[in-house]
């Protein structure tokens, strides 16, 4: 027996769901956020291929056509904007081990957003909450994201605009939602997964192809006195593609993002990445 | 625009919900299991008063009332089970800052368990996954539940029924839903909150009972080599009660529990404890 309270934010948004699903009760699932321009998945292949193995890291099987097909349903045609594709081991008995009897859960859900970019700089507040490279949800996408949130509306209530999260020994590991990269010079620094950074997939991709815009990339353990040194702080990840950092630990920065950086992100947004 | 997916588990526990729920999509809540026996919510002062703890400690606003009156909705009359209480801050906007317009989503689930008591021991297998005390999910009872589910479906793959979660030190914290209990002699002894132990509503009633019961008890951290060595290992939960480890770190234990503590259950279960 289910009792459910529930407002309702849009009556579109309303379906019947199965309420023992496990993605709703125990965070069983992963998920995935790409861009969307002109009714065209930017790094497609990329987003669904990395579902495919999060899913897969916790046991859950799912193809990336599968993910494809539904995506394709969700998407206006022409329509720019967010994809939010989201995997669930699907409803399920009671208990952490409860096994499910049916197909995992699949959900495409597309927003219009702002298409700025670069978006405007943010400054960047340091959490309380350490990464925990040992966990899954540390390299995988998983739904368990209270630690992401809860950093997040900290800094918002301190004055920042994005949370900074450290590794266990201190060292930088990533933002709330975005990846971080320290420059120096022409050299593009950012932090190993093994730090506990979330391997995201513009991260991931820049690391790829910097080299061929004039850049030297590196993954590298970095330390808060040598991050706060960079000439200049971003952010990655796949709505925003690139962000500046305007002011960090007390620190002002250079918000200027590299010529050759915002012309990658624009060749990005123009489809040149996808296959 | 969402397209949804999903198995139908039974008919019953299919209900219009709306899709764009922050604890579906980002684990954005709390949650609380507790047992009911004929009807009566174990603890339920506790447990109702612990869930609300959690929920603001999110920055979610609920009471106990709204609570009771959705589980009383959900338990049929004189029914004994298990109770599952899930708070969400609600249908929202798309990113992690996403506001809600409306009330957090409260959801109540009752579902038939076996009603053993003392249950059968268990083997438990140490997990490759560190708690992370840092994290507001190992002092609350939040949704974001992958870490638990991973580590216990890799206990079993192991050959083992729980799995044994370590804090970033390599100290005994618990288990995948359960507290764990050292016993010496008549010294019942359990790890600390800050070394990752989730406070269950368990293990902190027996904190505070177990003496009236004829027990030293105390939070210490508990190195591995200490845990081993203890003479009867037992893990804690709102609805195995007590459950006796039978094998750990390749040694035998002994699976029977001193008396007074299976007395001290029973009574729980009979509701001496309830207000």
């Amino acid at each position: 027996m289910i009792r459910l309270r529930q407002s309702v934010s849009q009556p579109e948004n309303v379906q019947p769901f199965d309420l023992t699903d496990r993605g709703l009760l125990l965070a069983d699932g992963a998920f995935d956020t790409s861009r969307v321009v002109s009714g065209r998945i930017i790094l497609k292949r990329a987003h669904m291929a990395r579902l495919v193995r999060d899913a897969a890291a916790l046991g859950i099987s799912i193809t990336s056509p599968e993910l494809a097909t539904l995506a394709a349903e969700a998407i206006p045609a022409g329509g720019s904007g967010a994809l939010r594709l989201t995997v669930t081991r699907g409803p399920g008995a009671r208990g952490l081990a409860g096994e499910t009897s049916g197909a995992p859960t699949l959900m495409a859900r597309f927003s219009s957003i702002e298409s700025t970019y670069p978006m405007a700089p943010v400054s960047l507040g340091i959490s309380s909450i350490r990464r925990n490279p040992t966990s899954p949800t540390a390299r995988h996408k998983t739904l368990s994201y209270t630690d992401n949130i809860v950093a997040l509306r900290e800094a918002i209530v301190a004055g920042h605009n994005e949370a900074l999260l450290l590794s266990p020994e201190g060292q930088v590991a990533c933002a709330s939602s975005a990846n971080v990269f320290a420059r120096f010079g022409d050299r593009l620094v950012t932090p190993p997964v093994s730090d506990g950074a979330m391997p995201g997939i513009i991260r991931n991709w820049l690391l790829e192809v910097a080299a061929g815009a004039g850049f030297q990339v590196a993954e590298e353990s970095l330390s808060l006195e040598r991050f706060a040194q960079a000439d200049g702080i971003f952010l990655t990840n796949s709505l925003r593609i690139f962000q500046s950092v305007s002011s960090f630990s007390g620190r002002e920065f250079e918000t200027e993002l590299p010529p050759a950086l915002i012309q990658l992100g624009q060749a990005l947004l123009e489809g040149s990445f996808d296959d």
